[in-house]
């Protein structure tokens, strides 16, 4: 069975999953890189900068769930590139020549565009398409694996408001942005389908897990 | 030294102090209880309506802080009674003849009137004040101890944005309740001034906790 998943997207306290305004300089906004620093110090980050060291526990635990088992991605115009990017036809996203997502990734645009083929196995679609169209598309494409919903918050609100997110893994940052984009408007009651797991990390972030319940 | 305490102020997993409406018979509207289910599965709690059992571990712990060395409460108009109760000169809060708090406690409304005297050490005063001077005026009635700033959301974020809490213990419960009061609005940047803990609970729910950095 093929899943739909979120993992590892980082929140503030206050819920947002961005600051603003996003900018190609600032892709996160005055929220700069505060909510993934957590990220920076994990073994697996380490790993994929070519680095030694780093941690080994919870953080780097849950990370790693990243890559395991994913057949395709979806996200948003908004994770692909700063506004403005449908008018760049150079833009290829923020990742460089060998992007970390080494499968077809779909993203969802009002502005379709001829496919991407990029070095390590990634090839970006654009795809104008409902939450439930995306879904069917990038299954079909992830050869019986998982499908991660890659965000942004917009995009993961419209998935789980749709009903078609099977796991989703937040990670609440213990800062206050005070404005950005909110990840939970509108999802009143979202926990009756789910089982919830809660676990503190000694590194100050929780992470919050949501398993569809069967 | 006498501080400014929140003690075990709960808010859903997307940031609400309590639903809505509020009334006589949905004190914290559409959430109804599930807000507090956590505490009353404690051992305090159960020692409160003299019932044996109960829980021993993180969730008992943090609930007992609620009593600790308080000398003085501060509520809300909105935590005191539902709408309207400024009309109803009979109107002794919600909590019988004998209230949990057994000190002065502070009501902040624009209808004050004369101070009510409870069994068991509580007395209820009603002033119309600005943070800062209710806090004066409460500290000087704790002879020496703590103050607790009791919510609701509206309350604490008032304190909080005047810069006054020294101590916030919050309980974060995984429910999204899509509408009601906020808790953290308007308080970008709040992390610098505190040093942030969290902890999860077996129960479900995560413990934050800020110390003012000294």
């Amino acid at each position: 069975m093929s899943l739909a998943r979120v993992q590892f997207f980082s929140i503030s306290l206050d819920g947002f999953g961005t600051g603003e305004p996003q900018s190609l300089d600032a892709p996160f906004g005055h929220a700069g890189e505060r909510l993934h620093e957590w990220m920076f110090t994990t073994r697996w980050w380490r790993e994929r900068l070519g680095q030694p060291g780093g941690t080994g526990g919870i953080d780097d635990a849950f990370v790693r769930l990243h890559d395991t088992g994913i057949g395709a991605e979806i996200m948003g115009a908004g994770k692909f590139g700063p506004p403005g990017w449908p008018e760049d036809l150079e833009w290829k996203g923020w990742w460089g020549p060998n992007p970390p997502f080494h499968t077809p990734v779909f993203v969802l645009t009002h502005h379709p565009r001829p496919s991407i083929e990029m070095e390590g196995g990634t090839t970006f679609h654009f795809i104008d398409a409902s939450p439930a169209e995306a879904l069917e598309t990038a299954r079909a494409a992830a050869d019986g694996q998982d499908v991660r919903i890659g965000g942004g918050a917009t995009v993961i609100r419209d998935f789980l408001a749709a009903g078609l997110v099977d796991h989703l893994h937040i990670v609440v940052v213990p800062i206050l942005l005070g404005r950005g984009v909110r990840l939970w408007d509108g999802l009143e009651g979202l926990e009756k389908d789910y089982e919830i797991e809660t676990a503190s990390s000694p590194s100050g972030v929780t992470h919050v897990t949501f398993t569809r319940a069967v």
